[in-house]
């Protein structure tokens, strides 16, 4: 499972391509920023924005995208403009036809360190360690567009250790085990 | 001139197209409205707000597209939201390299009414004199699309009307005219 995570901004968005098995190790592929010019008019930034993006999902043909969610800013014009943003960022994951996954800031630290009132330090080392990096990703926006990545990666594998704890096998064992029947266990 | 007016919605965009001709009359080529089903998710929206207009952008071929700017609402969730569908609106515009013209509802209304209080009603009762058309346009959607459009029609000849208070003629005259000196005048 492959998965871009996008930490959206207006004058800088975050990103990160994250590969995560079940039960596998999970790699950081690529992460970085997308940057626009503050002089630009907004069309133009939408449009830098929308490409870049765009680019990256024919590049890495990730299996979703994991996006924050933003609903919530003490300055109205800022998220407004974020919202012009994100916009464009779920237009190219649409057209792309990858599952497309939000989450409130809350939910990606509580994925990532355990709890939701993580500071941003905490969600950035954490993002190093899980990552196995030496340092953390700079700027500190590529850090928090690999933690959206690895929120949705860890969110997805929920399912499957729920499974295993009702007694079944996760999808992904029962499947390389080519077992027709819900107990498991090897039938070649 | 023709100018694509889009008043920017989720639920419902509505729009106007207009053709204006400096000194001459004013004339609706068609106006309407884009809905999206409340039950899809945004992202589908946005892809049906972002085709549809790009649909009309080719069809029409406007030398501006005029779209309502909203930074202020007391629901900050319907903002921003809002935001997104400006968003995938002005991607579109400028992907088409038309000009783009961004006026808040005040403007809007003082340009098609003559004061920045106007209510809805008396913007939609301009809009149907201006256009010399016997009913106001439905849906209000709709309407407010055309209001935007001629807001910047209008707007857009301003600096004529400055060039003959100062005793110049506008450049459309000059033109006609093919005078090569400032006073005007016919030469042949």
């Amino acid at each position: 499972m492959i998965v871009l995570g996008i930490d959206p901004g207006t004058a800088v968005t975050g990103y990160g391509v994250v590969r995560g098995e079940p039960f596998g190790v999970l790699t950081l592929i690529e992460c970085g920023v997308i940057r626009t010019h503050a002089r630009d008019p907004l069309p133009v930034r939408l449009q830098e924005i929308y490409d870049d993006v765009r680019g990256l999902l024919a590049r890495h043909r990730p299996d979703a995208l994991s996006v924050e969610d933003v609903f919530y800013s003490r300055n109205v014009r800022t998220t407004v403009v974020l919202g012009h943003a994100r916009g464009v960022i779920l237009l190219a994951a649409q057209q792309a036809g990858v599952e497309i996954a939000e989450y409130p800031p809350a939910e990606i630290k509580k994925a990532v360190v355990g709890t939701g009132g993580a500071t941003k330090e905490q969600v950035q080392f954490m993002v190093a360690r899980l990552l196995r990096l030496k340092t953390v990703p700079q700027p500190s926006d590529a850090a928090d567009g690999a933690a959206a990545a690895l929120a949705h990666v860890m969110t997805a594998r929920l399912p499957k250790l729920r499974d295993l704890r009702n007694g079944e096998l996760p999808d992904a064992v029962r499947a390389a085990n080519r077992s027709p029947d819900r107990g498991g266990g090897r039938s070649a």
